[in-house]
């Protein structure tokens, strides 16, 4: 065996473990009974350190070297690149470190879950410091290893390439020019309210709507399935997707468009390079990627007129709604899945103002990685910043403030950036699709997803880890990352 | 650290890595859809060489050596023990056997799946030769290592310290004896005939009264749940107890006693010594003393006059029938799940003719193991006994013959024997427990199984590995195993 067949070998039994872990994983977040946490926690720790111990193996650094007299294909060279990244990022660990954070992030994603429940920050308080410290920690040795600044050195385990500068940038624009967009659609809005759709949806006809949705968008169930969890999320591996959502009973689009989003996660892994998929290459490129997918069903294909006109009628149908119930129209349902209001929640936040919900979390996470911020300053600086931002007070309101997203409690800084990285990417992704396919409404307008999945096929999820995030933009688009695409959607969604 | 908290430390991570596998085999058996299933017998089979490969580390000899010379409690030396025999267990294997020998049973456990809908033995018989020629590597190499019988060697791996020809002896009197005793019971039966219950019950209702009665026996719903899959089973960790059930719209009592003998097992699960569940000596004695917990919950306590007397209003209640209605009046109840009949189906069996079942495929295995039967024989063979011992056919009828079970395709030879093991330590532990605790009948009555749970966790669960079947059957009960109280169980049942 050559040096770039031992790796891929190797690799294959990390992807193995991997397999295992976000099964796991799946299972902690959407069937573990809580009294199974502990055990569960110290059982993933020691997955986690055996993966990583693989990981950092010294052979690698042989093998890559061994890999440079190769010649290899491009798709070849192409994993090597991402497993030498991989292997760098990995290696400024320690093994104890790597169970120490894995145990201390089970313990306070577990905690989250009542302490939300209960609005009860003060339990909370010292599980994050816990892992908010060690993230610190993480953060300064993976910026000592990546000759990189401390958040940059976070954000590349989820945005290879991109820094902070960078995203002060792009971010710049909205910061900026939401706002008084939001002010203006608000007025806009006002004009014509929204008729109520009625405070009570069966959960089972839900989730059979859901599902329908999912199979309307290409979900193969072969390799995959919906559940309930929390925190909704797309997980497992690409051979068998683990999608799940939750379910309010006074609000069926909720969750509907939740499964939309998730489906779109859903469909980059099942779309991901088929003879790959033991190898990092075969990876998603970026978070920011994973969530561009997500959200252009979401947000561009999911809410565009087109896609309400194919679903009213199912929509009437799944709750027993008449046909000319003028609160279940397809003008009235488009009014109600475009709703814009400044409100608590980002996951139920709408696409002008989720934006400044990223911001928002973005600065105050650097500001908690260069320790300017405190874990115990940390519900007033969001209250500020929702006041600022909001023009709403969280004072005390712990549930729909600062202890919404699992993200800190889960050890994930660095993460909710490409939540905005992936709005823009959408919309610049489905303006080019829709250039070079002009069909692509009148088929959505049927239900037909097959013309627009076979172009993200092509120009995302098959392209794998293979190239960067520029490259994959100009290639598809033509043009590099900008907010025009995401900002001229939203004047012409939403003013015109 | 000392060699013994070495050792410990030792099995603390291998437990973890158990803990990760019985999850995602759980997993596999009752979620994961049919196209996942190439990419997780790949990644099972890297787990459990990670495993293997931890169970024969050479460092476990010499610490086991240096636990000689050391000091230890009776439980500890009792863990010590328990460690000896599973690292000689295992260090006969080599890794590229267990990765292969994985592989083959779960490619063949998903075709099975198919297969037996499907009533199509030619798809699965390659899929059994290959696990049948791997399991006789295995028994040699077992054999040889352990200085046993080749089916002793497989045998040893679910009860240890038992021999074929121990079972010969204590199953002799079985096959002589239940021929004549079903034909005199069938001939019993015949005078009162069951009233017909319907031929329709909700999965739903029948879902909330299996819940209900796991809660009734005492299962712990922090530490575990209730899903579905193909096989019953109980799976999961000792902290998080997976049960399985089926349901069959026309017969709610298949699915109700399934998920009380499953609850059986997770009783014993869930009463492990608690302060040892990460070493091997918490660990359930033997798959005999296991199945002893769920039959005794199953037949001797669930089947009883008295518990039928507490479950029947809840059986009316669930299906929405009526006090007055004679067919479910708790007399035509019990004759209900009393009736005996000479049937396919070892899992839907009762419990007179069960043991034959058992000893038709004890006599079947032993014969594939010592190469005197082939797979391609084994249906013949089958039909052969089944004819010889029930008068039933099985000619073509794969489905309900030869393919039933999963065991063989899942590798697990020897380990039938077991469930009539079982039955007969639940018919002696039953009756020591009532003569113990007198008011034991009374409690049931009233859906009290507290006194009876308290007794058993003193008496079986408590106990672990920590001491012999014969010694724990002697504590328990004053004597070792016999078939004295089964055959009396059953007179007095059937006949009296």
């Amino acid at each position: 065996m050559n040096a770039y067949k031992e790796l891929e070998a190797h690799y294959q039994k990390i992807d193995d473990l991997r397999h295992i872990g976000a099964i796991t994983g799946w299972d902690e977040s959407a069937m573990m009974p809580a009294g199974g946490g502990a055990a569960r926690s110290r059982a993933m720790a020691t997955l986690n350190v055996l993966v990583h111990d693989l990981t950092v193996d010294p052979q690698i650094s042989d093998w890559l070297m061994a890999c440079e007299n190769l010649e290899l294909s491009p798709m070849q060279t192409a994993n090597v690149a991402v497993i030498q990244r991989e292997h760098r990022q990995a290696a400024c660990l320690t093994s104890d470190f790597v169970r120490a954070q894995t145990e201390a992030v089970m313990a306070s994603e577990q905690q989250w879950r009542i302490s939300r429940a209960e609005n009860d920050w003060a339990t909370i308080q010292p599980h994050l410091e816990r892992v908010v410290g060690l993230a610190r920690e993480e953060a300064a040795m993976r910026a000592d290893a990546g000759g990189l600044g401390l958040y940059d050195a976070m954000l590349e385990l989820y945005e290879p390439g991109v820094t902070a500068s960078q995203l002060d940038t792009l971010f710049e624009p909205l910061k900026t020019s939401l706002p008084p967009l939001t002010d203006a659609i608000i007025a806009h809005q006002a004009n014509t309210p929204c008729l109520p759709l009625g405070d009570h949806f069966e959960v089972a006809a839900q989730r059979e709507l859901g599902l329908s949705v999912m199979k309307t968008l290409g979900f193969d169930f072969n390799h995959g399935r919906l559940d309930t969890s929390h925190h909704p999320f797309c997980g497992g591996v690409a051979e068998d997707v683990r999608l799940t959502t939750r379910y309010s009973e006074t609000d069926f689009l909720q969750s509907l468009f939740g499964v939309i989003h998730e489906t779109g996660h859903a469909m980059y892994e099942q779309g991901r390079p088929k003879d790959w998929l033991t190898q990092p290459v075969s990876q998603a490129l970026s978070m920011g990627t994973h969530e561009s997918q997500s959200l252009l069903m979401e947000m561009q294909a999911g809410r565009s007129p087109a896609f309400m006109t194919f679903i009213a009628p199912k929509m009437r149908a799944a709750f027993g709604r008449a046909e000319d119930d003028p609160a279940w129209s397809v003008d009235n349902l488009y009014r109600q899945v475009t709703t814009v209001r400044r409100d608590f929640i980002r996951v139920d936040a709408d696409e002008v103002t989720y934006p400044l919900h990223v911001i928002l979390r973005y600065e105050l996470e650097k500001a908690l990685i260069d320790g300017s911020l405190t874990v115990a300053d940390l519900p007033e600086a969001w209250h500020q910043k929702m006041t600022d931002y909001f023009g709403l007070s969280t004072a005390g309101n712990y549930k729909n403030g600062v202890m919404q997203d699992v993200h800190w409690p889960a050890g994930l800084i660095g993460y909710f950036p490409t939540y905005t990285l992936g709005a823009l990417m959408a919309a610049q992704l489905f303006e080019a699709a829709k250039t070079s396919q002009p069909e692509t409404l009148q088929q959505i307008e049927t239900g037909d997803f097959t013309g627009l999945l076979s172009w993200l096929r092509q120009h995302v999820h098959n392209r794998g880890s293979a190239v960067s995030v520029d490259q994959l933009m100009t290639d598809a688009t033509g043009l590099p990352l900008t907010t025009d695409a995401f900002l001229t959607h939203l004047h012409r969604r939403y003013l015109d």
